[in-house]
């Protein structure tokens, strides 16, 4: 018996199907009338079939209703193409279905926005009318790509040896330092729940109650501006592992994440071994601790050459401060006044006070600084380097702590106006050693550089014995093309150096107790040492998407201002849910104005 | 090199591996004094390593010094154990480890609960200590299988063609019927998303956006009372396809379900062809629409025998009303005065009149109802119910719609008394053909049974023609063991059938638009048949756990009470978050006291 909807998709009919009879059903993708014959193209999540009814069919007449993107159910005959419309673009390509029956199972109105087509529509259109968004070639197979991805990590995260474990929705404010989602508490009055920023403390928690290798998809929260990776909601990769050094994750994160790369990296290169960059190295080389490691630009720091030097702008510097270095960006091919000044122009826009160069032609260095450093020291620069007539370098000159921002946009800029970014390909690194401390200028005192719950290296000893602004912490980042997917740590497991680490930074028991309490407790009960990541899923599938926007990868994403135009959100509260929830709706002035 | 925690972990040691050196870390699970040795059983995600100390080893200082649950790692030789010892429960049981060397890795203060042991807890100190109590063998396999069950409903699910995309947590109400977890928007003052009482609007959309088969292992929450199955947080497996009838859903999920709770049923039996029971039929024969079909009571119409009868209790009450019947609840062995006696009395204790009954011996019928109807009535009900001597029948009378609950509780009642359920069994059924509509006798009108966005069988035409009270729906629950897994329906795609629906149960179309309303609106634009289900893994994890509580297959529940004692939350906002999101918290006055 003939199913009711279908006896193939509309992605399944092939040569061998010729002279059998098809049940499909689908949208009308597109409906075209040529020379009688009407051509329907009927899509559905699997594919295009192209049907047509002919004048003579039982089915013209309805036929001749349809619009584009009804639902329809067609009975006919399977023919082949002529040689002529062989479509060999579309699996279905050789053949045709000639329509002897037509169902219309879903009609449509005027459509506010076509499916057929790549015509961009304003982001309110698409939001409010994401069905037929979704409907869409590329959005669809975005989500369809993200669903596949998530299933490849799962996959991958078992392989390794982990399990997957859910951890609550509702639950406590977290210390992870961004604005929480509260849910108010209709059975504790004026108490809140809060939505989790990450699992972080529940991850935790697994290691303390000896789960050993906790990985999970984890849905999290921050009430953030919406322009952030990480607002809203979002999802990351969850891991968290026991007994572990630092190495061991690495050892079990890059291959999940090299894999699931290769898998949809869709011809793009994949860094095979993710190079070990230590903070301080990244910082002075590329001016950041997300280096886009496909931008080949290396930055060096050439203070010596310019010690005692003429160019007074600089020489003075040095000598009035001992911290003060020059750092040099290359620029290879760079090498032209035109694009030096441009540059320089571009620097001045950036509020920097201009982006000094020397340019290299005709065997010698030119522009001012060449020209008050002279010959020997232009050519020292150029050797270390490694420059050559035709390229460029720029310099920046300062406390690097103040200026490394600056110099990595440089880098950044040069690479993408020289075109020197060898683009097609994912190029991972992990960022290592993170100061465990930094100084706070303002406050005049230390404070925790990064994640105050990241083990100190050489742990109690180091706290104990060293200068804190030199101890470094087992933290870590993973970096793909300039994004950073994840920060981890291997934590501090030991109440103990954890009050001492505190201690240092000028902070009392009780704010480890109140910031951190749940788990504070908890390592007081046998802790083993333990440590993780959480990649962000999103921008992995952003990447994989060659998209820019974490929308074309969510099947139903919120507006720019928070809002879901698809079925309205937020929206007002009944008088009976405010009651029940022991709440008034406190308006600012303004909106009590507009109200 | 040997790993800084450890070369194996504690279930990897074999005969094989006796006069190798081992490095193991975990937790102390036990330890013992055994004539100056010390036995240490190491525990980590894995399993068990006996350890053991000599006098004359250099860690046996420290190893008194060890206590229960500490974290510790050893490093020692693996020995082969003397046959008497040899534990042939245990993996490593076959070898011990000599230790040479202790490293204390996470001590722990004294402890509110033991994690060796069966013995019981109160709830508030396992939940405030749960990272303790997750380390206890039934709570940590339970939390694992629930991992394990989650795992393979995903590949069933994906081998039977479906998709898993995810749905937002950040969501506009849905007319699921539950009380919604609001969350106040700091961007829109006044106004809140609501969390999702389950994605049952975006599966939908989805379907409308094209994607045809769609899971997802789908957190939801509701505003309940927490001795529901359904309150809080909590999981269900949510599914939806396209271009489907009613059984097409049963071949897609009875597979799934079958075959997890093959996997995991440790021995029992489970369903091989689900039955399809029509409602009206459950509803006589069990007296549920979630039959528990381990037992084997089914309970038949025996209006007839008592019409006109002798017994005019029930004769009288049949004669005055059309609708009253006399329902039979066999109890095979139930054939004694004084089991019937005490069934009577449960009835009373139920607030029923009492519950009549015949028992058989030595070939006749006894009891009041017997003697009033007469040796040859008996004999024909004994007959009709294929019953013996040494069995009973309990009799209900009345209007069915207002005594089957009860009817259906009696019949519970008399299979767990007469011990008569095949208990070790996972018994699943369908339950079909929901009416549609139902009567509401406060309000003297039609209205929804059940779900009002269900398809009417019949669709349009039906509505148009038919009796709404006769009207079935495309409606359907899963049961396993006397629990509903879920509900499930063809939906109502179109939105002319869905206005006629409506319409017949008095509600304009203003009603759709506003419980409805973004769903409403996507019908309009080319929407196929399409229906789903949404069984809850939590029930099913409790199932195949056996255990009877949500809190016993869930990582960190609340109490019940809605707190979570272990990270303390719900808990205050501070001034600024509450002035953040525009609201005042409305103390109850009795809780203005008490602050």
């Amino acid at each position: 018996m003939t199913h009711r909807y279908r006896s193939h998709t509309c992605a399944q009919l092939r040569q061998a199907d010729v002279g059998s009879n098809a049940r499909l059903s689908g949208w009308v993708h597109r409906i075209r009338d040529h020379g009688g014959l009407l051509f329907i193209d009927l899509r559905d999540h699997y594919g295009i079939t192209q049907c047509v009814v002919d004048p003579d069919s039982p089915a013209f007449a309805l036929a001749e209703s349809v619009r584009a993107e009804w639902v329809i159910r067609v009975d006919g005959e399977v023919k082949a193409r002529t040689p002529d419309t062989v479509n060999p673009n579309l699996p279905t390509g050789a053949v045709e279905v000639f329509i002897r029956e037509i169902e219309i199972l879903g009609a449509s109105g005027e459509l506010p926005m076509p499916v057929f087509g790549d015509q961009e529509y304003p982001e309110e259109t698409r939001l409010k009318y994401r069905f037929l968004d979704l409907r869409r070639e590329r959005l669809h197979r975005n989500i369809v790509v993200r669903s596949q991805v998530i299933s490849s990590l799962r996959r991958r995260m078992v392989e390794q040896g982990f399990t997957e474990y859910q951890t609550p929705i509702l639950t406590a404010s977290s210390p992870e330092g961004a604005r929480d989602f509260l849910v108010p508490s209709r059975l504790h009055p004026g108490k809140f729940y809060a939505l989790p920023q990450a699992p972080q403390q529940f991850k935790q928690m697994m290691m303390v109650a000896g789960f050993d290798r906790y990985f999970q998809i984890a849905q999290c929260f921050r009430d953030e501006d919406a322009r952030h990776d990480r607002a809203g909601e979002f999802t990351q990769l969850d891991i968290e592992m026991s007994f572990v050094t630092q190495e061991d994750v690495f050892q079990a994160v890059e291959p999940v994440l090299r894999g699931v790369f290769e898998e949809f990296a869709n011809g793009w290169r994949v860094t095979q071994e993710f190079p070990r960059i230590p903070y301080a190295e990244a910082i002075r080389k590329y001016g950041s601790d997300k280096p886009d490691l496909r931008n080949p630009i290396e930055m060096q720091d050439v203070t010596e050459h310019f010690r005692d030097s003429g160019f007074k702008v600089f020489a003075n510097q040095i000598a009035n401060d001992p911290k003060v270095e020059v750092w040099a960006i290359p620029a290879p091919t760079g090498g032209s006044r035109a694009f030096c000044d441009r540059m320089n122009a571009w620097a001045q826009g950036e509020g920097q006070p201009g982006l000094g160069y020397i340019f290299f032609k005709e065997g010698q260095g030119s522009g001012p600084i060449a020209k008050n450093i002279g010959e020997e020291r232009t050519a020292a620069i150029r050797d270390q380097l490694g420059l050559e007539d035709g390229d460029a370098v720029f310099f920046v000159c300062g406390v690097p702590a103040k200026f490394f921002t600056f110099a990595g946009a440089a880098r950044s800029r040069l690479g993408t106006e020289l075109d020197l970014l060898d683009i097609e390909q994912f190029a991972f690194c992990w960022i290592v050693d993170f100061p465990m401390f930094e100084w706070n200028e303002e406050e005049k005192r230390v404070d925790f550089s990064h994640n105050p719950f990241s083990m100190p290296q050489g742990e109690l000893e180091a706290l104990e014995n060293e200068d804190p602004l030199t101890i470094k912490a087992f933290q870590y980042d993973v970096v793909c093309n300039g994004y950073e997917l994840s920060s981890g740590a291997i934590r501090n497991h030991r109440p103990d150096i954890m009050r001492k680490a505190f201690g240092i930074a000028g902070y009392g028991e009780n704010i480890l107790k109140e910031q951190f309490g749940g788990m504070y407790r908890a390592l007081q009960y046998g802790a083993p040492p333990h440590g993780g990541i959480a990649p962000g899923v999103d921008r992995i599938v952003m990447l994989l998407c060659h998209e820019h926007n974490l929308r074309e990868v969510t099947a139903f994403p919120m507006n720019q201002q928070g809002e879901d135009l698809l079925l309205g959100a937020p929206s007002a509260a009944s008088p009976r849910q405010l009651r029940e929830l022991h709440l008034r709706v406190n308006l600012p002035a303004d909106a009590k104005k507009e109200a």
